[in-house]
């Protein structure tokens, strides 16, 4: 393959330049010492700009096709980018082996054909991470899908809640099926300001991100609230920090009020644990403490959406695990890192029918068995440790810039490797991740003006060090 | 892997059986030569009901983690499901080959960072069979998604429309962060009692096949129209289904009417070529090219959702190629026989910016180059001949043993192997698909009373004729 050629070459090329370039002293940071060389990767080496000729080339046929101005990058062999890194020999040897071969060429119809193997799969990987006090699961294969189901349980949930758990009447059944109450009912779900739940139609009336995902969709009315807006570092903003909090968790219970007198009863909350698309935005402990409660108190299902947070990268294997709830989360929805979608829940919100949440797919068994190698290697080269470390250099080595640089960089913050700062303004965001691309680092926007990090889980110290160096030159180079 | 073993073993012990079986003259059907040996299957050979033991036990476990009442078969081998068949060598030769391990074991995010090989894949593949006028293709991960994002492709196109392709307006972009209109437009997507389209919220909306899918979900304001309940055989009834035809679509024109005047104008038109989950519904040619029309009098989008019976069953690569339509449709959704989802668009259905219609995977290319070879497959073989001939001895058997059971069996009805015959009701009909199960067929159930066929694409004249020996015998027994 082209693809992997180039990057046996380039290996080459690049150990031959470091016997050379090496140690660099172009920033306060240091090359670390290296542990694994199975998958080891030494650094960038870029022959030409980003996209290259040749991957203009494509882009232009592919944009032939359908609209792919969104497309980046063709064939750069990227270190920041998936977990646990590209071509695992982990998850090759795992290709390879002939008991598997069923799992990829025969994708079943899971929710009524399930392979033999399915259970103890489900049990090895999904349910062996599952959350304190989700023992259901439920696979899917998109994170949008996720979510959307995710919604279906909550509400199948509530409404059950508010007949008593009676048998649903034959108006319900008759008036479901041309979309009106009382079978359509009108509750809603509670989302916030800023925050990134998916396109689809349920999730994206609950994304209020950037309008680009939203104009010109039907949404649903429901209720948005607004996320607290903190000062950075958190640790100096604390009792500003709080007051902010308050103010958002109290438009919370005044918005379920409202909305509960209007007839649009809140059925859920969903919320981030860092809202990511919408700007790396944080929030403390005890604010989502509080609002888990706010969402007991008023009957509501607590959903917490991990599709972005979910994996590792924030240090734990779920983000939310940082806040220390008394009572889990109702629901917790994943997909990306985990390779396929899908969502834990609480006992209670288990469907009291079959088809009720189903669909042909239901998620992908080889998918899952890449999972289950994926957890292999995390738990082995204890990655989670590694995240922390990594976190450590890369959130240090980004206030440290932030120190020097202060009139482009603020606002450096973090958890685990899942960190991100602030440019000024988009137009210099933009500037600094097309640097850095053309560097060979691919760095991600998110929000209106932050750069973020999503470093595979295998991206070790030494690497943090690499792109502080390369970062600093492209900071030092910036008029 | 014991499946595949005890596939082995079956086969074995089913040859020793056929010795001294074959032939048997249960029923007016006879065993058809047999051509192809690579992926041959003899028949069905049970050693317990089904679910057995070891099934029911696995289903308890899998239970424990899921409502999964919808399960019914474990590790069942089966001939009726999965196209081009389970285990087929040209797949597992592809999953061997060294070249395609990156595109197995790196599942990319599509939209910014697709491999190398993408715009040839796609053009091998997708677009090499690309309904007439389509040019455009958009990959996605499942059928609801698919819907749920042509559903938005048609609203952008239709805003943009509604507002002469100006840029869109500052209250535009701050109403839809709040889900309100203009941002968030009240524009509606017409479809049809007893359609399918999915079960996330959008597309859920625009299903109307069963109760159970839609209870507690709260759903858009959108217009539901009738589809034809026509007579069988359509050859016999032709000017009562014409009366039928022109009733429903005369509703549509009047449905679109009411609701532009209530402030709700339909920007597209969704309908299935045969409605299946809903019970292998089927109009006339006719039918669908007025629809067409009147989709474009009145500026909908047409959309042709092929989840279900694109990829050759129905005889023709997709069964809307049956209507002969002058204009073609605007958006034809796939998934399912494709492996993953998509769809494809006319020209001026592209969105007119990136990140309009995304999301992180936008499908899988290791299910495209899967597929890939499913279509060589299909071409070698001839498999739509295939299923023409083999169509023709299913559909004539269900006819002939239609005469035979009058008092269980009706509409025997069908394109293709894209087959379906009505038991009297319900309980009967789930009764005969549990027989057939147990004697190693899975049938399907489909709107209220229907049994559904919809076997592999190699599926063959003389399998035809196995499973209606079977059927005979399952319906002479039949109390």
């Amino acid at each position: 393959m082209a693809s992997t050629l180039l990057s046996r070459q380039l290996t080459y090329v690049l150990q031959q330049n470091l016997k050379f370039s090496l140690p660099r002293s172009r920033y306060v940071s240091q090359p670390a010492n290296k542990t694994d060389v199975d998958v080891e990767f030494d650094g960038p080496l870029m022959k030409t700009e980003v996209p290259g000729p040749k991957s203009r080339e494509l882009m232009k046929k592919l944009n032939e096709l359908q609209n792919q101005e969104s497309t980046t990058v063709l064939w750069i062999q990227s270190l920041m980018q998936a977990r646990p890194g590209y071509n695992h020999p982990a998850l090759v040897k795992l290709l390879q082996n002939p008991q598997n071969v069923s799992s990829f060429i025969n994708r079943p119809a899971l929710g009524c054909l399930p392979p033999e193997n399915y259970v103890q799969k489900l049990s090895e990987t999904l349910l062996s991470i599952a959350p304190k006090g989700l023992k259901q699961v439920q696979t899917m294969s998109c994170g949008s899908c996720s979510n959307e189901n995710a919604f279906k349980a909550a509400c199948i949930w509530y409404r059950n809640k508010e007949r008593g758990n009676a048998i649903h009447t034959k108006e319900e059944l008759e008036s479901c099926m041309i979309n009106q109450a009382p079978g359509s009912p009108d509750i809603t779900i509670l989302s916030f300001m800023g925050g990134f739940h998916g396109r689809t139609f349920g999730c994206l009336t609950a994304t209020h991100s950037k309008a680009v995902h939203k104009l010109d969709i039907p949404a649903f009315d429901w209720p948005t609230a607004p996320f607290p807006t903190l000062k950075y570092p958190l640790e100096e903003f604390v009792s500003e920090n709080a007051q902010e909090e308050a103010r958002c968790l109290e438009e919370v219970e005044d918005l379920i009020v409202k909305f509960r007198k209007k007839g649009r009863n809140v059925a859920a909350i969903i919320v981030e644990p860092i809202q990511s698309e919408g700007g790396d935005n944080h929030a403390s402990d005890d604010f989502f403490q509080k609002l888990r409660n706010i969402a007991k108190k008023h009957g509501c299902a607590f959903l917490c959406d991990e599709v972005q947070t979910g994996g590792g990268s924030t240090g734990k294997f779920w983000a939310h695990e940082h806040w220390g709830l008394d009572d889990p989360a109702d629901i917790v929805t994943f997909s990306k890192k985990l390779l396929s979608g899908g969502y834990f829940y609480k006992d209670e919100l288990r469907p009291d029918m079959p088809y009720r949440i189903f669909n042909t797919w239901l998620g992908d068994p080889s998918k899952n068995l890449m999972f289950s190698e994926v957890l292999n290697v995390i738990r082995r080269e204890k990655l989670l440790d590694n995240v922390n470390e990594s976190g450590k250099v890369l959130l240090q080595g980004l206030k440290d810039l932030q120190v020097l640089y202060p009139h482009i960089l603020s606002k450096a913050r973090g958890k685990g490797t899942f960190c991100s700062i602030d440019a000024p303004n988009d137009a210099i965001r933009n500037t600094l991740v097309l640097k850095m691309r053309n560097k060979g680092i691919v760095l991600g926007g998110c929000g209106e003006k932050s750069i973020r990090f999503r470093p595979a889980l295998i991206f070790k110290p030494h690497h943090a060090h690499l792109f502080l160096n390369v970062f600093s030159d492209v900071l030092a180079a910036h008029k």
